[in-house]
């Protein structure tokens, strides 16, 4: 059970003013989560890390010097909106860009991911760094497609301590993939966590049994076991993440590895210390010198039960940032150098950003992209039936809404920008928030994203060529591709869209953008029917996939009906 | 539920060894606990601090340079024995005696009250330190009688800094009960914790209620009230912590409070963030500056739901030791100061102690206290059933066993130590020990701890007098009186005792001890007569005590039996 809570909307965040009150000298409030209470050292880069809510310490017990910079906090197992994560790394960048780091979820990697986009085109260089540890959720070769579970821990000390020591973002970032390369995890569970207010936990395993490979939101297990012993469990663990131990190298892993025994939230400390008198030895028995082990809850998950064992295979790059100083309200270890950290004074607040100064020329284009966000949004009130149609026959029905809402938020975005006199790539980045935030849902995000990618091709200070529009038109189809997760034959807009990008690069030769558009939104349209004859495999509509045969994708649908329009508005 | 363990009869030790393991820096395993794994300066204070394990941090992870020096672990919510905080004493212990501390209860009064009786019959002074921190278990005018919760923390926190900073025993001893005395807590519970192995949780709230003032060992509350919100809560620990704010006085409390608020096990992280936002503001409402908050899981009770609030109201002084730099496992502040602190090489083993060596006539006094032993051992089998039956009525009937097994114990160890050429002294000692050992539950500890304070009456190098013998008395049942806890009136051993050492010492007048002994003796058998007009109200037979109106307290018939053959036995 959650027990203590006021209205279990605002925990979040009030956990988070809880958490700032009570570590005052490490982290202070800001629009979506928290960032350092002290100034950064100029042109340091900042290590933004996060999640949802729930999981503490992760993430925001890990802000201060020689850790994180900054911590989005989203809603109780859910990602913070790229709103919340833009506006943190907003007050923790310091000139030197921003790594996002998170584990590797859909709904983070969408959200850190737009985030990233829109901080791009403000002209602030952003990584994004996914951890993804956990051994039961994805084969071997495919380790970087994992999802991220303790091993959050190891990988952002790692980086933080980089930053600290002075990596620049190309460094830090490539340190960062290094220790995600290097890092397992694997976990069982015994029972699952209720959320604030609610009164029956997300799942139960079975008496007497285990979920083995369970995630740390409730999503299921790969098998259920009896419960064992903790020397058995501690077996399992060990074995479990030491058939991925990589070989012995010269000058690289030469059997010291960091490892952290975490507790999921019931599962007590001394029971942690149980397992691990026995982890200890079966990792001396195979040869392994432990360094620096961390045992206790680390990463949970509300009050669920269970555990994790996670096992950094070390280098001596990689060990070094995991025995270096740490001072955070959570995690902390010797003592940091001294260094003035005097308190910062201003924060920024979203929407406190002037207007650019603009170039005439970059306003006449940024006026022409008001027309077509005009265009937009007439179309999607048009279709918004139709579209709602499609997807109630196998998705929740919301399509053509999300579509008004957004194409209208971006709408009035654009009308407003043009009145601040703002350039394009000013007006294209704030439509696209716009759209995200009026529409919300995975197909606004992905919208929104998209006009934030290709408001990056523009710019505030000059005009546009057709290159330019055929450009953006990809850059946002690659901002989808890059944070929507999906492959062709997943049947979303992906399936029209990289069909659409594919035409439209051969069929633009340099001068006339409007006919290969249109020539691009026939094949749209095409693939977009085509996807009735297939299934469903992301997304909501996954559930009830096989209703979905015999209908297309809604979303391929309405993004080759506003390519068609865009080719002749432009024409 | 506990869902981590192997034969659960191992679980603390095994607990230990993990905790030894994972944080080889800050601790070593001795026989019955931890201590430090760095050397200790010569000649500081050491401070041992213990309890029941499931406490996790408290206390094995507060051992360290800032903190304890050791920490005897007991079984799960269980005192550990006498000899385990012995042999934690003698290895944490460096030459400035020895500070025991540990929450107000009788399990832990006897053992660590036993203990420090050991420690000062060798030699070593060791002082007791209750925390009594608990506001619901006694009225504010018995502050020091209350048991002990969170309070734990900062003062140990604080002693530990104020060794770190210099202070010695007496000076150690007054902070700590300067600490305890300004300290304050207050908790609630929603669900009893669950014993490894157990089926079942030690207690169940009802559901929708929370248990107002409950104890972290299942002890009942003092009332059931609907659950609250986070914010109600709060505003009811901080309520009744703030009815005993002391008035600010002139360099003492300025409006300066040290604050905890303390997670048992299952209420989480974000929640107390939640309950501490509020906290937090009703503390600013009421003119309180907090110093340094801890927010967490500090005094844990395995996966016990409920949280506690506690004050520490600072004056200066106390503020120092509060923010001092600390280096435990558990709890880590600044960076301590540099100073070497070499890795130990050797601890201390129980049995390690060579036999001090002794004079010939302290040998002859020995020869005479090992037949006394003998005599006790006699008269303990003779009455072994007669002291059963008596028990039996009210109690659980093992009164006579235990006397029997505990004085057969204490004369064959003394008949080894005689073998061994000790001294009057250390027989007495070895002969204690065993009785605690041999007989176990609270009467053997009480002659065990007797034996051994009569032993540091005696010495090891010289004779002695009737007057050393009444001393010897006099010490043995003030230990009696100081760990068993009882009054006079309670219906125990010491309705007899506490009128046999009035007598005894009116009635001694330097030269006849055999006299004034039988004197007394028949004082003390009219008194234990006369418990049978009385009901049982401390111990086992407190549960039935009514059926105990009639029929004597077997503790009190054994002490006057064993005292009328002693003084026969001397005349």
């Amino acid at each position: 059970m959650t027990y203590l809570f006021n209205d279990p909307a605002d925990f979040a965040t009030q956990a988070v003013t809880g958490l700032a009150r009570s570590h005052p000298d490490h982290v202070a409030v800001v629009h979506g989560g928290v960032v350092r209470s002290t100034e950064t050292p100029r042109g340091q880069p900042a290590l933004v890390i996060g999640g949802g809510s729930g999981h503490y310490p992760a993430f925001a017990g890990w802000v201060g010097p020689g850790m994180g910079h900054g911590a989005p906090c989203g809603n109780v197992f859910a990602s913070p909106s790229a709103s919340q994560v833009h506006s943190v790394a907003r007050n923790a960048e310091s000139g030197g860009g921003v790594i996002l780091g998170f584990g590797n979820y859909a709904g983070d990697v969408l959200h850190f991911g737009a985030a990233a986009e829109k901080l791009r085109a403000e002209g602030i260089d952003a990584r994004l760094v996914t951890v993804s540890d956990d051994i039961v959720s994805n084969t071997p070769e495919n380790h970087r497609d994992r999802r991220g579970i303790a091993g959050d821990l190891p990988v952002f000390k790692i980086v933080g301590a980089a930053i600290e020591a002075g990596a620049d973002l190309d460094e830090a970032e490539r340190i960062a993939q290094a220790a995600n390369d290097a890092t397992r995890s694997f976990g069982v569970a015994f029972d699952g966590p209720t959320l604030p207010g609610a009164a029956e936990a997300l799942f139960h395993v079975p008496d007497g049994q285990m979920g083995v490979g369970l995630g740390i939101h409730g999503e299921p297990g790969v098998r259920e076991e009896p419960v064992g012993s903790a020397a058995e469990i501690a077996r399992l663990l060990v074995e479990g993440v030491l058939a991925e131990q990589p070989p012995r190298a010269e000058g690289g892993y030469a059997g010291r590895a960091a490892v952290v025994l975490n507790g999921l939230g019931t599962v007590k400390y001394e029971e942690l210390f149980v397992v691990y008198a026995t982890v200890a030895e079966l990792l001396e028995d195979a040869g392994i010198t432990v360094v620096r082990p961390e045992v206790g809850e680390l990463v949970t998950s509300l009050d669920m039960a269970g555990l994790s064992l996670t096992l950094v295979f070390l280098d001596e790059e990689l060990e070094q940032h995991w025995l270096a100083p740490v001072d955070t309200p959570a995690l902390r270890r010797g003592a940091m150098p001294v260094r003035e950290r005097p308190r910062r004074a201003t924060f920024w607040e979203p929407g406190a950003d002037e207007t650019p100064t603009s170039t005439e020329e970059s306003r006449a284009v940024a006026a022409r992209i008001g027309g077509v966000l005009e265009l937009f949004e007439a179309v999607c009130a048009r279709e918004e039936a139709e579209l709602g149609r499609i997807d109630a026959i196998a998705g929740d029905g919301d399509h053509g809404q999300g579509m008004a809402y957004g194409s209208a938020g971006a709408a009035n975005a654009a009308r407003a920008a043009l009145a601040d006199g703002a350039g394009a790539r000013t007006l294209l980045v704030r439509a696209g928030e716009a759209w995200s935030e009026s529409a919300g849902g995975t197909s606004g995000a992905l919208w929104g994203a998209a006009l934030i990618a290709a408001g990056g091709v523009f710019a505030d200070d000059s005009g546009s060529s057709p290159r330019t529009v055929v450009d953006a038109l990809d850059a946002g189809i690659d901002a989808v591709l890059r944070l929507g997760g999906a492959a062709v034959g997943d049947k979303t807009m992906v399936d029209a869209a990289l069909p659409f990008r594919t035409t439209l690069d051969r069929a633009f030769t340099g001068d006339d953008a409007a006919a290969a558009i249109q020539e691009a939104a026939r094949t749209a349209r095409a693939a977009a029917d085509a996807t009735a004859d297939i299934t469903a495999a992301l997304g909501r509509a996954r559930v009830l996939g096989d209703r979905s045969l015999g209908t297309p994708d809604p979303g391929a649908i309405s993004f080759s009906l506003l390519m068609a329009e865009l080719g002749e508005h432009l024409s």
